[in-house]
């Protein structure tokens, strides 16, 4: 094998392959490289956990095909280090590979591809594929991951709920005690029922570059495909099945209230503070009589804390949430306004975007 | 006590106190508080830990004198997650300490100030005092922190030797394995031999703004103090015997190097990252023939490295190094260029700057 690369892209696809091959599983040590394939003026930089794989592809001035593994994370430490704009030479003897670039030479022992783990294959045949647009899918991704759990002894919590109703596209995530759904504007053809790993999108939201504008995703009926710029990240789905979330959003309400976003976020900051000693716990009250929305810490050892803000009430209520819920809720609604819909004080709290309708997080109280 | 004061202003005192204060020795729980005492339309805010005390004081509108030591961390997190701008009070009700702004308000449980321990006094009649441009004590504490000791069995080595010579001001640091000394430009009247706290020096370090110009420093015979806009850092000295290190710095060499700084480090960073299998062992190596001086890691599982650099060179030369040391030494020297001093494979290396002559940093070589 023998390429030519520009130092600063092959820098940052190693980059961005060489994240799941480090801490890989370490009984099979070669989960620890990178796959070098080199095939008419292309190279592939693949790299797998088992669970996952991603493979960049990288146009190049000039090769000789053939394939070699080496450890993922040295190669790009090597490269990352070079002066940008340098030719780098890659080439094999035998297991070794020697990258050269001007008076920085290095020779790494690799391992033949042979021992490298086969690829999970898309079956081509029981696809259902769509694209959307890479802000679009990053913003929904965001609003939604949050709510979703990292307790793998209910693994379909874990991942992100990838469901179509009538054609349109839903993501959703929940961990039991919150809720978050997103719609997209996508219309897709075939149903999709399926649970994309968290740990994948967050591979996925993290190799996404600002170059990049359209990401397709392909689901068969075991597996996910990202495509987006030179990148595939391909992921298993998790086996499981997902709660039947839509019967848990509240349909109606009792009480609707509505302020400023930025200003609810300060205050549920301030009295989480206090509410350290307390599990997060604080209690938020809509007073109609003054037109005010309190939100308070409870007293304890180091103190207390209440603050009020301004908000047009439909009716009193009073609820206890945990504080970090609600900060992350605040967070994901992306909106100057933010409506607060209430239904007494053990009924799941809905928080929306004042005026767009494609995004709902939903929050248990605590029993106060 | 009832002071008024600007939140940023609060904001920026509160979070240079309640560092020192947070995670203090949990033994004595006060020390987790600040002491707060208006007197005469001005607010001292001090937290200690017991071997150092940092006073930060504070101009304010409005005052009535009193004092009060409330948890440190707290409050500065509520100030500091108020809005910029706004005018803060703080008034006390016995131990209880509310602040208000605006429509935020919270009540600290704070602990009388008869509990908080006796701060440090320094001896005005036996100090020692001179005072320095920021900018050079920076570049000069940062220039010999880096050779000092994390090791507490050997305590003289965990801190900076502050010392005199007919006049001239030294500060050095060692672990014993590599030294660095800073000369100081300005002249001091007295007599200085002081070991200064590393950690000390990084809270000084720390808390200096960019509107800092001048630091004043004063020494008794076991205290400092830093003196520097309206903080005062006073510290234990450590109460030992720092080694007599310059005999340690070769007068002599056999052979000299002088090469680009940029380069050398670049070099030696691609060298470290296969010498890590090898407790980041790395060779050095000067040819006269060539006018190049190779770095080059030792062959390990991993695969090997080498990189030639031009150079100006007056003898061959091949040692064994610490790449850590050395790249921690090319960091600290301030030049384009910089000159390598050999004497033998089991003599110290000597880093300096090409030009200037007030800084000398030493490496102990690897057995090879």
């Amino acid at each position: 094998m023998e390429i030519e690369v520009e130092s600063s892209k092959l820098a940052k696809a190693l980059a961005i392959v060489s994240r799941i091959a480090v801490g890989g599983k370490a009984t099979l040590p070669i989960l620890n490289n990178v796959l070098i394939r080199a095939e008419t003026k292309r190279v592939s930089l693949t790299t797998t956990n088992l669970d996952m794989a991603v493979i960049d592809y990288l146009p190049v001035s000039s090769s000789k095909d053939g394939v070699v593994t080496v450890p993922a994370r040295l190669l790009a430490e090597f490269v990352g280090n070079l002066p940008k704009g340098a030719t780098v030479k890659i080439h094999t003897e035998g297991t070794k590979v020697i990258t050269e670039s001007g008076k920085y030479s290095s020779t790494l022992n690799g391992a033949v591809a042979d021992d490298f783990p086969e690829l999970p294959e898309i079956d081509e045949e029981k696809t259902v594929r769509f694209k959307m647009g890479v802000d679009e899918f990053k913003v929904g991704i965001n609003q939604v991951i949050v709510a979703s759990s990292n307790d793998t002894t209910r693994p379909a919590l874990t991942g992100v709920y990838f469901n179509t109703d009538n054609g349109t596209l839903y993501i959703a995530g929940t961990d039991g005690y919150r809720l978050a759904e997103k719609r997209f504007i996508e219309k897709v053809k075939s149903e999709v029922k399926a649970i994309v790993p968290t740990s994948s999108l967050s591979e996925v939201m993290r190799s996404l570059s600002d170059e990049d504008e359209e990401i397709e995703i392909i689901f068969d009926e075991s597996q996910v495909r990202f495509r987006f710029g030179e990148i595939e990240i391909t992921s298993k789905l998790i086996d499981g099945s997902f709660p039947d979330y839509r019967q848990l959003i509240p349909k109606t309400n009792e009480a609707e209230v509505t302020l400023e976003k930025a200003e609810l976020l300060r205050v549920t900051k301030l009295a989480a503070l206090f509410a350290r000693e307390v599990g997060g716990s604080i209690v938020l009250e809509a007073k109609t009589a003054t037109k005010t929305f309190s939100v308070a810490s409870v007293a304890n050892e180091y103190g207390e804390n209440t603050s009020e803000i301004e908000a047009v009430i439909t009716k009193d209520e009073r609820v206890t949430l945990n504080s970090r819920f609600l900060i992350d809720a605040l967070n994901a609604v992306d909106e100057e306004n933010v409506v607060l819909e209430f239904s007494g004080r053990l009924n799941p709290i809905v928080i929306k975007n004042e005026k767009s309708n494609n995004y709902t997080h939903i929050i248990m109280p605590l029993k106060s």
